[in-house]
Order: C-alpha cells, then structure tokens, then sequence
C-alpha cells in the first residue's frame, strides 16, 4: 500500500510505501495519527500548514459487506479540533484498488489556482482545473465523468468549499454518480478548497483486487457477518424498509425531537416528514425505497427521492437531515426538504449543520419558523455566497454571534445534531466529550437509551451514560478505522459474533492475529491521539460542556435539563487516556 | 460607598453597603473581582449568567491628577474571556460623588424592553427608554441631557451594542457632553445591550465631597504627583502638544507601523496622519489642540477635530484609531479617519477593532487598501446593521472566518493594535499572553522598547522582554484599579516620586498603610484572579500565542518575525500567581 503527497505549494505529486509508522492503519486511525503527528495544533485551519487526508477503511475494498467508507482528517475550520469525518459511495473502495492508504494534500497554493487531483494504475497527475471554479458538485461530477470516464469515483467541493466557508463538505458520488455522499461534518470541505483542490478523479481500471492474506478465512467471516448484519432488526429490517429517517417518529415519541431550535423535544407535523411517509412518496414517484451508497452494502439505508413530476430529485434526505430542514426548523414538508438537500448537496455544505445554522437565523428572527420558502432562500444566498449566505455556510456559531442569538445549538463551535440531550441524557454525553464537537456518529448512544440495542438505559437518567458512551466511541474509533458503516454497531453490540466477524475479517486480510481487546484498541488509541491533538490546540475539560440552555432550559414534554454532572463527563477519557495513550 | 445592583431580569434596583469581600477595592481591581466570583466562566457572554460592572477607580472623584477612569467589566462576547475595558470622560467622578464603588447590571430582560438606570443623591432607578431604540450615541446623550440637565454624565451604547455586535463599545461623555470617551474593547456595549440598558444618567449635584482620611497629606501628594507628571517629557511635552498621534511618526520610523493588514511595518503616507499633521489642520479649523477628556487631567492629551468648514467632527482621533483606519487600510487621510471615528463612536464601536476588522475586509476584496470612500461606506453598514454590517460589527476574526481570511491580526479572538509585534518583540509578549486578548494598554512594552522610558530593551530582540511585560502588566493592574489613566505610567517608570505619589494618596484617601509592595500587588492580585477566571473559561497555554503570520512572516522593513518562545511566554505569570493567587 502507498500514500500519495501532494503538495499545493510546490504542485509536486509524490507516490511512496506506507511508512512504518503508520503502516497497519486505515480510515479514522490513519487520518487521525497523520494529522496528529504532522498538523501543529495551533495551525490555522485554512492555512498551508493544516493537511486534508483522505483514506479509505481498513476493509475497504475486500467483499466484507458495508465496507467503503472513506474517511476524511484534517483540522476543523469550525471547531479548531482534530476531524474525521467520513461517507459511503464508491471512492473508497476504487483507492483501495489502486493500493492507496492514504492521500495526504500539503501546502497551499499562492496564486488561487484550482486543480483536481486523477488517480488511476499508471499514477496521480495534478491537472489544472480553472474551468471548474464556481460549479457545484453536480456540475462538476458531470464536467469530471464526462472527461474521464463514467467509471471513475469523484471526491469534490461545491461552491461552499472555494468558498472556504466553515461547514463545507467533501462529496462522494454513489454508485449511480452523483455526489450525493458527504463527509459532512466539521468544514473539511474548506481545507480541500483553501489547498486549491476542486475533485479528486479515481479510475480505478487496472486496479488490483486486494491481496488478503487468508483469503478462505476471509470468505467465512464476511459471510458470518453479512448474515448477523441480515438476522438483527434494525439493520435487515427496519433501515432497509424506512431508512435512516425511520428515526424520525421514534425519537418525536421520546420527547426528543429537537423542535423549532431546541425549544420543545416533540413536533407535531413529525409524521408528515417520518420515514414512513417518505416511503410512501418515494413508492408513488417511481424513486428507488431502497438502495446501496455503496456496492457491497446489505442493509441498502439509502433511497432515490422524485419530484412530483417523478424525475430525480435527491438521495432520499436522511433522518438527521429531515430532522434539520423539518422538525428543528418547524417545516413539515418533506419536499422542501428534499430540495434544500439537493441544494446542499450541490453547494457543499453540511446538511446538519445548516439545517441547525436556518432555525438560529430563524429564532434571530430572519425568517420564521416554517416559512419553508424562506428557509430554500436562505439556503441559496450559501451558493451565491452573499454576505448573508457566507455567515450562514460558516454554521450555527457564526450565525449566532453575528445575529445576537444566545440559545446556539453547538459543542466545541459544531451543531448538536437530531436528538435532544435533555430527553436522551447518554447523547448529552457523546456530544460534550466528543473529540470533535457535537457529533451523534462518535458514540450512538441512541442505540442503548431509545433503541434498546447493546443495553437498556433509561434516557432520562444519568445511571450509566458515561460508561456506556466511552465504550461506544472506542467502539465507533474501531469502526470508522476499519471503513465499516456506523449502522453495523447495531448487530455488533448485540451479536458477539458479528464482532468476532470483524476481528476474522481483518485478521484474514492482513495475516494478524489481534484479540477483542486488540480490535478496540484500534479505537482506543485514535481516541488517545485525537485527544492529545487537541489539548495541543488548546482545548480543556472546560471546553466538554453542552450549551448554557441544556442546563437552564426545561425541555418539553419531559421538562428536563442536562444532568450529567462536570466531573463524571470529566471520567469518561480518563481510563481510555491510561489504557491507550502512546 | 455602595453598590447599585440592578436586576434586568426583575427589573429590580438594590443599593447596598460594599460587602467585606469588595472592600478596598476599585477600578479594574473591583471589576475583575466581581466578575470572578459572580460570572460561570463558561456562561454564554450575553446571556442572563453574565454580568455587566461599572466601577470608578480608587482615587476617581478626588483631586489626584487624571484619576477619572471609569471601569467597565464583564466576560467578553469578542474573545470569551475576562474584559475591563476603561475609558476616561466625567462618570467616574461622578460616580464617586454619589458614593458609588459599583454599577452591578444582572440578569435580562425577557421582553427585549430597553431601560436607562437614573442614578442621583435621592437614590436609583430604572426607566423605560423604548424611545432611544437604535438610536446612535450622539442623538442618545442630546435626548437624555435635554431631559435630565446637562450637568449630567451619561454612559450610554449605540446601535452596535442594541443589536449585540461583540466590538460594541460603551460611550462616556466628555467635559462637553459629547459621547467620544470609550470603554472599547472587548464588546463590553453589546453585554450592555444585552442586559437591555441603553443608558446610565448619572445627575452627581447634592453628592457628597469624597472623605479623606488625611486631607492635608493627599493634597501634598497629588500635588507632588502633578509636578512629576508635568516634568516628564512623554506626559508634561509630547502628549499635550501633539496627542497620542505622536506615535504615528515614530512607530513608523520603528518600522512597526502594522501597514494593509500586518504586511509591512512602514506606511508611506504615516506622516499625512500624524499628530504634527493633526495639530496643524485642528489649529487651521479652530479647534482644540490640546484638551481634557476628564477634569483634573493634568496631561491633555485630548483635541477636538474641526470639519474643514470649522464644525465640530469628533474628538481628535487617538493614535490607535488613525493607525486602524489609516495606515493598517492604506488611508492617508485624516478627514476620512476622523469621520470614521465619528460615526463608530456614534453607533458605538471599539475604532481599534472596527479599523482592524476594516483591513481584513479589504484583505478578503471588498474594498481595496486606501479606498477610503469603501471603508466609510462599510462602517455605515455597521450602523445599519446590513448583513454584512453585523459581520463587520463583530469583529475582525468572525470578519476573516466569513470570508475565508487566514492572515488575521487577533489573539484570543481580539484585534491586535497599532504596534507589530515581529518589530516590537515585547509588545508581542503582552498581546499574547494578556488576560483579554490582545491589548497594547494591558502592559504597555513600547514604553522601555522604543520611547525608552522604564528600561531600554532592543525591541528587535527577545531579551528581557518577558520580564518587562510582566512587570507592566502588574503596575498597569494597579493603575486600572486605582482609575489613573495609563499615560501617568510614562512618570511612575521613570520617577520613584511619582510611584510613591500615588501610594501616598491611596494612603491619605483611606487611611491604609501600603507600602511599594502591597500597592503592586493590587494589579498582580488583580492578574491573578484574571488569570482564574479565563482558565474557569476553558482558556490554557495554548490560546497565549499570536497569529500564526507572525511567526511565519518576515514583516519589511527589519523582516523580522516574533521570536520570543513558547516556553518564555508560558514564564511569564507563573511568579504572578505563585505570589498573588489568594
């Protein structure tokens, strides 16, 4: 396996070996050490010293089904933390083809020049790409595709990324082309554009297919797991048939729907956004109610959403984006919804955290709650990049510092996403201490406190939620390493096997021979790393805490607050920090 | 002497006997007091958590020579930390009269009402004022003076610190009941307007002479104090005759003029805006060359700026806002900086902050450097409170985070001032590690570097230039506290006469017996609980580092970068709180 340095200083292109120390990491594990130990912590985020890491899972590219995440590193523009934030589609699997470990873009350009970066069996070349500047992600795919060939995967930035606007994202097309996957959180987009880097192409013909080193181990175990993943409830039958957006009932009858910025945890027009309902559109207007991001998925939680007029409109908008756009906004029409993730998806922004950034706008009183009209206008001045538009891709924080508003929805300056921490109190505790700013993917804590899945607690308690969320971001490091889906947790933490599936599978691959403990220890110590990086940029415990209002503010129906106290947030790292720091 | 505290939230007025734990205290020293013990340090900046303080100095409403420096304090919404911010004009005095050691302003109003607190012999009290609402300073101060006589002192915000724009500042009056004094920096107006208070009128006639405990020893000693400061050159020549915009020539020729955005330490235009430049149109257009901005300034270093058809403008601008907006926007005209001064003392906005954010807008390409007629149309648009106004309004790092600038002059979120810290090594060591953010007052290091006044450091050079900040930043403490203006600073360095002045009538004043040391450690008690307070916030090491330019770009014409290391910086308050933590 290599890593590809490209440096947009110099315009160099240099292909070499996985170096020894980072030989043996993928996805989260491999962005996370390389950004720990090449970022400075105090570098400016969008300046030539931050990098932007690109690298595919460790099972990336093998048949282990749902497999092909890419996760992307560098240090966030909009929280001043380490970031990894990762997405499905096909470029993953297509650099793991192409024996690629990790990309790894330097430097910055003096002169603004835009390039893409092409990939393929014979090498990486940087092509100047001045024609591309201003296009979004659609148009650019297209542009790309076009020019390279229908079988290349695309990694681009919209508008937003030129723009550098601090919650841009990286899209990734899916198996039909389009850039409709993201790695969405935390503005990685803007360090891909402040490097000048509009597209990365990859033509992955010619590729090898991987070599593992037992490949009838390998076989079994990607079959044992493929079945766990089929046999439990939540990924073989309720994601295929709802998708992600099933959530949306589920969490609105726990009283923990964030609802018109945070300020109620029920809305009432839930059901006419619900995954139910979204079924049924899809089904009439000849979309797709079930489809893979990737090719080797089994759970297939994506879908295709029509216009009216039953053309393509968007990937089927997902639970945390439904919830952004709709409940958090008060709009309860899946349509507009639909089209502000089209919009998103085009310009290069975060969907969660514009969604959250339109309902601050909303309570400082620049559109109200449900205007769905105003919202979509909002949402286009991002693209045009007006004065307003800019302070909105720059997310919540921005916004509501510019605009005065004080109840502002975000840890470590990221927006908590769709699960109100006041009525799932183990949430609260993922989204103050994550590594990266509120973030519900580092450690589901849904899964235990609504779900029922990998344990039973009581969301409305503080018993427990600490523990249970540590175990949940080790767990989750594990996974966004090895490239797997986050929904896979679901049969981890309930089937030992699935797990023991996942520790075959990479054992098989790479001739190693890694106990359970071994496995999370993967997780573990990118924990450690990402942590170190950040008290290096200057972040404490004191930066661990949820928003004043989750402390203040009662919310509806349950009337709760946040209650897990300072020092047992302040416990969670510590044993993770003993066991696993290097 | 009291404290009136108001309640915003109950709308409610308490006067009450200064408590044990604030006895003795004044100025800075009280503020930073208050705010440490009564402000969470991670409460949100305008929120009902924070407080707002005002506060007249220990020796404010006596005669001690330029004692009228009125406090202002609180957690700052521009850089998250502790703020005192203070400015001159009559409220001090006034306040002292009424025998008031502090304004505490708490809680918030839910309704938005905007009040003005009345304060006079016969008591306090809170009154509606929905009729200033977006009102400017200047027509404020008309409206509030026609109607409770112009003897009054006002302290007022603008439409900035309404709309709660973290650069707002908080107005005082002058002698001629114009609002020009500033407490600037730091956004202290928008936590003001936060609160909902648009005014403090303060009516000081039947209040009462201030006690001495031994009048004839504080006579002597103020009138010693008043000698010394008339003898030394800085306070008894070059600030009355030409202003502080006598630094604008020298700090040029010291190659540490911060030209177009920090690129260059030489303005070619510097002497179009100088103060002999200054004091030559002001003369010409009859205004005041040399003036009082508080009775009992012995040092006049304030004028007042004429149009070119004889009317009065504004105050003349301060050596820091003609750099801001002259020599840091490529602006070689003083009329245009003086109707920028204007107008943001109108609408309420720190003119250091404003100019610097001013650049980094010009940076991004809104306007080009030296377009002075694009640089007053963008202050308007702060008043206005466009978009991009309210952008503007809060500030030069949300300025640069919006528009995608790296090259941003701000330590812990606020503007670094008129000096660069790559050609004045010691004002880099202040700016750094200051309590609030970059400040050039907090511990003024271009005292020994350049004017050679208490020590003489090579300001080229890393040498002592720690130590020397640090002892500044202790006996600027003080001088904040005691409600002297910092310019008294340039005698006290210099004569042991004038240091022991000021502890004589501390003396005298209260009947204490302090000696040298016991009146340092009022500012380096004062750093200490600061220094609390900001860890309290989530503050480490890590935030007391420039920008990242300053260490990676040579600054023409010394190509110079800062040079003073981590560990140096990370020296400097570990004997202040070894000595001075309670």
């Amino acid at each position: 396996m290599k890593i590809v340095r490209i440096n947009m200083s110099k315009g160099t292109v240099d292909e070499h070996d996985v170096p020894k120390e980072y030989q043996g990491l993928g996805g989260r594990a491999l962005t996370s050490t390389i950004v720990g130990r090449e970022v400075p912590g105090r570098c400016e985020p969008l300046g030539p010293r931050n990098k932007l890491i690109l690298s595919p899972g460790l099972l990336s590219g093998t048949s282990a089904p749902c497999s092909g995440r890419l996760s992307a590193g560098g240090k966030s523009p909009l929280t001043g933390t380490i970031k990894e934030s990762n997405a499905g589609g096909t470029a993953a699997q297509h650099l793991a083809k192409l024996g690629i470990a990790a990309i790894v873009v330097e430097g910055q350009p003096s002169n603004g020049a835009l390039q893409i970066l092409h990939l393929s069996a014979s090498g990486a070349k940087l092509v100047a790409a001045d024609e591309l500047k201003g296009k979004g992600n659609y148009e650019t795919v297209a542009v790309l595709l076009d020019k390279y060939g229908q079988k290349c995967s695309i990694i681009s930035i919209g508008q937003a990324g030129e723009m550098r606007l601090s919650a841009a994202s990286i899209a990734v097309t899916d198996p039909e082309n389009r850039p409709t996957r993201h790695c969405g959180r935390g503005g990685l987009g803007a360090v891909m554009g402040s490097k000048g880097l509009k597209a990365v192409v990859i033509d992955a013909e010619g590729g090898k297919r991987l070599e593992l080193a037992d490949s009838k181990a390998f076989g079994e175990a990607a079959r044992v797991f493929a079945a766990e993943l089929k046999k439990h409830g939540v990924t073989g039958t309720t994601l295929p048939m709802y998708g992600t957006n099933a959530l949306t009932n589920v969490i609105n009858e726990a009283g923990a729907l964030p609802t018109r910025n945070f300020t109620s945890g029920h809305f009432e027009g839930a059901n006419k956004t619900g995954g139910e309902t979204q079924r049924e559109i899809i089904i009439e207007r000849d979309g797709l109610p079930q489809h893979a991001c990737h090719p080797g998925c089994v759970i297939e939680c994506s879908r295709i959403y029509h216009t009216n007029k039953k053309e393509y409109l968007t990937k089927g908008p997902e639970y945390e984006t439904v919830w952004a756009h709709g409940a958090n906004c008060g709009i309860d029409d899946l349509d507009a919804i639909a089209q502000m993730d089209r919009l998103e998806d085009d310009f290069g922004v975060d969907t969660i955290e514009t969604g959250a950034t339109l309902a601050v706008a909303m309570e400082a009183g620049l559109a109200k709650f449900g205007d769905a009209e105003a919202a979509i206008r909002m949402v286009r001045e991002i693209g045009e990049g007006t004065a307003l538009g800019r302070v909105l891709g720059c997310g919540a924080a921005v916004t509501g510092k510019v605009f005065g508003v004080t109840r502002v929805p975000v840890v470590k300056g990221q927006s908590m996403p769709a699960y109100d921490p006041r009525a799932i109190q183990g949430m609260g505790v993922t989204y103050a201490t994550s590594t990266m700013g509120a973030d519900h993917t580092i450690g589901y804590s849904v899964a235990p406190n609504i779900l029922k899945v990998g344990g039973d607690l009581d969301p409305l308690k503080t018993e427990g939620q600490v523990e249970a969320s540590r175990n949940l971001q080790i767990a989750t490091g594990m996974l966004d390493s090895a490239g797997l889906c986050l929904f896979v947790a679901f049969a981890v933490l309930d089937s030992p096997a699935a797990f023991g599936a996942i520790k075959d599978m990479l054992n098989a691959q790479y001739g190693w021979e890694l106990s359970d403990d071994d496995v999370l220890a993967i997780g573990g110590k990118t924990l450690a790393k990402e942590r170190a990086f950040n008290k290096a940029a200057g972040f404490t415990s004191a930066d661990d805490r949820l928003p004043e209002f989750c402390y203040t503010e009662k919310l509806p129906p349950h009337n709760k607050v946040f209650e897990v106290s300072d020092a047992e947030l302040d416990e969670l790292f510590v044993p993770v920090e003993e066991k696993y720091q290097e």
